[in-house]
């Protein structure tokens, strides 16, 4: 299957491809290139039901083939988290725990702050990750900057905000973040975004970790600014989960379909190649007109419980980071441990 | 466009098309019959921007033939909601309760229980349309049981569940009304939910009000049961949105998109025919193989901006509904009228 | 300290104390007529900073000293609760869960649902308790009604409902439960409800679990019907935990405060005599001059952090319930397990 | 009736008396010295049953004696709100328009961007004014910013964001409103707050509009750092809404009323004076000591309806802001006016 239909395409970007998974866009280059990509190193790793992928995208025109930024991506995937394991989900927690502290690199500074960001609409279900993760978030920096040290030790300096998308808020999320960091100077930016992927199995079963940022235009709620280094002065990760499917990949992939079963038929290879001949624009014009009706908004495909699952994967990401990012709460293996004191700020 | 190949289908039963709104599968129908439907009688009314249909489906031959219940269809399509015109739902919400005051023949006993029920998931910004009508309606059967006259003339006997969906309550919707009504003994139940459409214009555009209930697998919640006087026992009236198109209906747009793309071609023609010639069992394998990847739970389409299109649609159908249950709030002229000595209660 | 002044008191109902936990009222009349009352019987346990409380009201004579239905109350204080302390929270949950097999006497028949209703307004913060535990709960019903054994052994038939208050319903809830109970014959109904306290330090450390189902007017909702086997017609208990505390009593206890104060000083006998002397009536119209500029309506207060707090006891109460109404989940000592196959529903 | 017992108090600033109201503090020290305050303009308006006050503290001096900074002070006080009377409220939002018109002095360039800032924790219902105010707030600058003009003509730039608490944050509001000024370059920051109030009535009947900002330790959430023109850099206008009261303020009224009851007793002389000697100290010792059970924490009064309450007057407050913030909104006096194609961002 090919969205791509130029044989030659080479190292045309894959901007007709809407996802904003690392492991998606190197899967569709590989097959229409037939080859491993050069400047991509990739690792998998499969543990307890958990396949774990580390991709490393080194060079500029590797970048420009796959349509992602250059960087580290870290991707689990679960299947099982769309059967509702609590088990499972304990699990996925601490394993994503254990990799974040090797990804992040964290400095044994525990009162450098980490400044954690929950993208994306908390009044649009499949678009309310981000904020979700943030409310079980243990946010300790106000206790730490405190005289007393009612905290005790072995906590890092958390700090976190939602700010809402542009449309709430008028202000670009990115101005945000950067305004945020000029002031508070934190040595990390983790921001938490729900994602569009291009197949439907990954839906609340991929979890994407990335030092590139977020690109612009990329997330369900579709941010202008890129987030990252360059944009904000200090490292940026990204922890995304995709938890919808472009409608238009959707329309694309029915095409794909139909080719696929014309080539079977004993006529239909005629059929089946004029299908393929199609080339991106004609194939673009089609989905459009299929998706028009709805006037030039963008459509999203999301299942129907779409409510639960985002429930899960936020309980998940914020046990991982509460772990990762404490480490007292990492040696007792609590995501959810929280200082008496606290409370009484 | 056709979705039904079979050139002779005629009467066979339209369950090809997922769509909750007779008024599709009345244009749906008489496209591939070419004709007006036997037992169908359908007037339409243009004011102020706001298309409205009437049809009645009479025989139950013509309601085989539509896929719909006999019974009573009021259909607003005001397209302009999508821009957002506060003006507009307001005009819209008044028209809506003169429409209602006509369609429900309330009964002049203003005691009389009215049981409004609120469908859907909160959780679900496509879903949550009942329960957040149900939030804005001007509830007063508990003040005029009392003995103090605390609230004035005017006003009927209006009481209002949102009950959640089954899989958070364990419990068919339906079996929680009737449990109700046998209990309260409302005159009448009104049902608000979000459905499911077949064309993307419709979406959060098109009001239905109908006499013929809820059929079992409508609605974006997907309720096995029906709700309608026979299994409810008292007259039931079903107010709603289109709010999603099922994933599956984009794919097979995109099936006829491609068909009449090639008709147009020079040597296309075959290829047109060929499409055309798919009968429903293959374009349903094709579809499943698109979506399957999902394994099996429904995908719904849904535009980013649902929340907001949501919001405004709950206040058009609640201004409606108050102005149409209560005469007082009707004669003022104001949706949002309220008796000061309620909330003493 | 006492509210009610006259000493000879005795068998006068405590209408003056507005608390709806069984133990204070207990305490209070204790602390009055200095002995224990007939009729009352009550055991101590304590366990991990847990102290626990079985009281059975045995007599009529001693249900109207105290104010309190005839019935069996189990009652958990762990003042630790307000510290935050995620451990300490898995043990009440655990002992909870304990408990409450031992005290609702489950039926074998796990085919026999039961009916958990949580009462209350989800949207002011210290009355949503009983929606929050309802969210968390396993809800099992439908799936056990269906052919396919798709949700294995080891599971009740549970189902759950959150009404609504009064006020948005304009249906007493009471009527809303018998209603359901009268169609969906459960064996038992479980009300989780937030209440109110006399004593401060109560909050949010207390939970109280009785068979005498809820009294006209208690809770933070101020039901009007009771909820009790009689009225709903199968066994019910109660689940509460108080939220807040009347403004009347903090208003009661400053009178109390002053008397004790001059109580002290060199020449303040006569006056704190006075303060005594103070009967019911004019302790009562001095309280009501206090609140009275709010004119009419209730008040309540409750702590700043009201929010956090009702969070953890929602998820203490919905793991506990849990893991006694499913002996599997019981057996593998995980409050959140849920079968996959639930979800394709 | 005097919360500051001793006669010749005078200047000594009012610590003891816990509210964010200008008008109250100027009420309480007025009744102690039984003057006018020098330094302190006042003019009363009645109109349509909303009292309008204006109050200018112009010296240190008088700032210090009412315990308020200096600036402008706005004070619309309407006891009907409380009967939740809907056209009241829409002449309440036209008049708050108008005042805010006045007093705001909006510079007459509209591309100067205007900050709208929702203090508060969204989670507890009486603290959530604020963000429920930004949620129907009309934000435009994004849409300025761009080329096209989508927007048409008589928008100002506004922006908006509603960041949380210090618990969920980690950061200062005061920190986060400054570095977004720094980054975004406001002409005016406007702040929307839930306050505390001393007297009961007051709650949720009363708006406070004033340019001296956000002192700190006032509000319900208890801002540490103060939010005005010095700390952020532009001037800095605060709306408020008196939602709670503090417990100790109950504790303390039920004081006095007692001192009032017992002056009008033929014995009660002696009484009364002792508990007007109470000193401040002394009284202070009382309350905690019938609070203190609660271990610290700070409690708050509040009435059972505040949700619905809090809804209206964020009603109120976002209709008058869009009023009197875009002149096109003013001119077509409609509060909800929204372009239509905003929602093509």
């Amino acid at each position: 299957m090919s969205s791509q239909p130029e044989q030659n395409a080479g190292f045309v970007p894959l901007y007709n491809v809407r996802t904003d998974l690392a492991l998606e866009a190197q899967e569709i280059v590989q097959q229409q290139i037939a080859a491993e990509i050069h400047g991509v190193v990739s690792e998998n790793l499969q543990e307890d039901g958990i396949a774990i992928n580390r991709l490393e995208i080194e060079t500029e025109q590797a970048a420009q083939q796959l349509g992602k930024s250059r960087g580290r991506y870290l991707t689990f995937e679960v299947p099982g988290l769309r059967r509702k394991d609590a088990a499972l989900q304990d699990r996925v927690s601490e394993i994503l725990a254990r990799e974040l502290v090797r990804f992040l690199e964290l400095p044994s500074d525990l009162q450098q702050a980490v400044l954690v960001v929950g993208l994306g609409n908390w009044n649009v279900t499949p678009d309310s990750l981000g904020p979700k993760v943030i409310e079980d978030l243990l946010v300790t920096r106000h206790a730490m900057m405190m005289d007393q040290k009612i905290l005790g030790e072995g906590f890092r300096a958390v700090c976190a905000l939602s700010p809402g998308v542009l449309g709430t808020t008028g202000i670009e999320t990115g101005e945000i973040i950067a305004a945020l960091v000029q002031r508070v100077k934190p040595g990390l930016v983790i921001v938490i975004d729900a994602l569009a992927a291009r197949r439907l199995e990954r839906l609340h079963t991929t979890i994407q970790v990335t030092d590139s940022g977020i690109s612009p235009g990329s997330g369900v709620g579709n941010n202008r600014l890129g987030i990252n280094r360059q944009t904000i002065g200090v490292p940026v990760v990204a922890i995304g989960v995709p938890t919808v499917v472009d409608a238009s990949t959707i329309a694309g992939e029915a095409f794909d379909a139909l080719a696929e079963h014309f080539k079977k038929e004993p006529r239909g290879f005629a059929l089946s190649n004029a299908l393929k001949d199609l080339d991106w624009d004609q194939r673009r014009l089609l989905i459009t007109e299929v998706l028009e009706p709805y006037a030039g908004g963008r459509l999203m495909v999301t299942p129907k419980e779409t409510d639960a699952f985002v429930e899960d994967m936020a309980y998940i990401i914020s046990g991982g980071l509460n772990s990762a990012l404490h480490p007292r709460v990492h040696s007792e293996s609590s995501e959810k441990y929280l200082a008496a004191a606290m409370w009484r700020l």
